[in-house]
């Protein structure tokens, strides 16, 4: 079984690639959540929807998240009561987190719900959020303690991030089957995600790295930055905030002690010798997943570095 | 003040009448809320809010009830999960029921929450809820107990009607305001609603029609029954369930201890002896409110033959 740690967009986008080339049975998805929030009542699970969406070929392929063509009436229409709408649910997205939410309520945890909606959306692959325990990614600013999605969505970004706390981490348990899949995985990747916002909640899980850094199976992770540019923000804000070097070779050195292999963009052949230096074996190759035949070379690539038979 | 007990459809173009005569200041409605349920784990309130989307003008005329011109996009999507989608919640719509389930979770009360969404629709008329408490409509039918909306939304009134529960109704109290508004009203109405099962959880709450009985106010009612049509299902079928003659003097029967003046279509005027016969004064005149001027016409109607000046 192949597993991989995978945020939004950028994580859903490299794991469509991979069950094009994989069955897609044979993949096991550990996400983020540490970006959940509660709007307008309802529990929102952004990186397991989008995966789900993106399996069920049903996203925005524009935007990356949401449900492909949905509409926003609801949301127009909510704003009349005085609530804020920066957090952009469609109508029919808005089904899925009344789902969920109504789940939780009655008492099943939220690795039951995300597994209950992806089998509603026909998604074959395994989707398991990172932990059942509510973990919330604050992002410290010049303008304050943000929400993950108060500082990407509503502030787009721009408060200066001067640190990162994942809060419930410490006392957070990895969600039933994320220790077991990576015990037993035959390889273990990281998708191409932020990798402070994305992955960063996941190996904040205690037990969850050490777990990795343990695993029989190779490890090798993608760079969601190409050239000093990143694939969606806010990876180089963060990085930069955090005095990170804001590059594929940045990336790298974050896994550094998990890592056997290191995919990065053909376009960052000069940050080789850096990545060889953390004896970390980089590989080359386009890794824009522009389309789904680039996703599913990408994802081709990652498996033969990794040494994985498909 | 000129206080209007109402349900739905029938009870809200008959308040759309009244506003069009006198200053929606003027006006407080009791509203039925027997009807309430939860769906989708949200609290719907069909009764206050179909009077609330009258009074903005926003209600669907054609149907009756829901926003004009709304569109059913969640509900579509909710479909994959598995739930019922019988009952109608519009895009726009679930807004409100998001809103008041929010304020509802909050610690707000029920007519906390009413006076809220009134307030951001504008309506200037003052709509209480009839009870704070929880109310709930039970339709005793040969299909079994049936929620109000089961039996009317979902099984389209088909089973036969053996009984009608008010269930909570006895621990119940009037919401505030309702008790106070009844002893200072200037006149009392009772909408052309269905008798049973939109002012019968009224009259049910304890000391309800004890202060309808001893207010000093004249009390009027308009028939929802038509030359033995009804303006809306179900009162039809639940009177002949309950053995009831189904008619306007049936409707007169059951409100015969509170009733001076009793409004009543003029195609019913053979009906006009038995209603003298309970001591109730019959006003004949078009009750059908086909159109807003129409509707405005009998709202005069019942004002002058309740000697409200206006």
């Amino acid at each position: 079984m192949i597993v991989v740690l995978a945020g939004g967009v950028g994580g859903s986008r490299f794991v469509d690639g991979l069950v094009r080339v994989v069955p897609p049975e044979r993949v096991t998805v550990i996400a983020n959540t540490g970006d959940d929030d509660e709007f307008h009542g309802l529990y929102v699970s952004p990186d397991p929807d989008i995966i789900t969406y993106a399996l069920a070929g049903e996203v925005d392929e524009a935007r990356g998240w949401g449900y492909r063509g949905d509409t926003f009436r609801w949301l127009e229409s909510i704003r009349r009561f005085g609530h804020e709408t920066w957090f952009r649910i469609g109508d029919r997205d808005l089904a899925t987190h009344l789902h969920r939410t109504r789940l939780l309520r009655e008492g099943r945890t939220l690795a039951e719900a995300t597994a209950d909606i992806a089998r509603a959306f026909g998604v074959r692959a395994r989707i398991l959020p990172m932990s059942n325990d509510r973990v919330r990614t604050r992002v410290v600013t010049d303008g304050g303690v943000l929400s993950f999605q108060e500082y990407l969505v509503r502030d787009r970004a721009a408060p200066a991030v001067t640190g990162v706390r994942f809060e419930g981490a410490e006392a957070a348990k990895p969600a039933p089957g994320v220790l077991e899949v990576i015990a037993r995985a035959e390889a273990i990747l990281i998708a191409p995600s932020n990798p402070i916002g994305s992955i960063g909640p996941i190996l904040a899980i205690p037990g969850v790295r050490r777990a990795i850094a343990d695993a029989k199976a190779p490890v090798a992770a993608v760079s969601p930055i190409i050239a000093g540019r990143q694939l969606q923000p806010p990876a180089l804000e963060m990085m930069r905030g955090l005095r990170l070097e804001p590059t594929a070779a940045g990336v790298a050195f974050l896994y550094a002690d998990l890592l056997q292999v290191f995919v990065m963009d053909e376009q960052d052949s000069d940050l080789v010798p850096k990545v060889e230096g953390m004896k970390i074996r980089p590989v080359l190759t386009d890794t824009l997943m522009a389309s789904p035949a680039k996703r599913a070379a990408l994802a081709a690539t990652v498996l033969d570095a990794a040494a994985v038979k498909y």
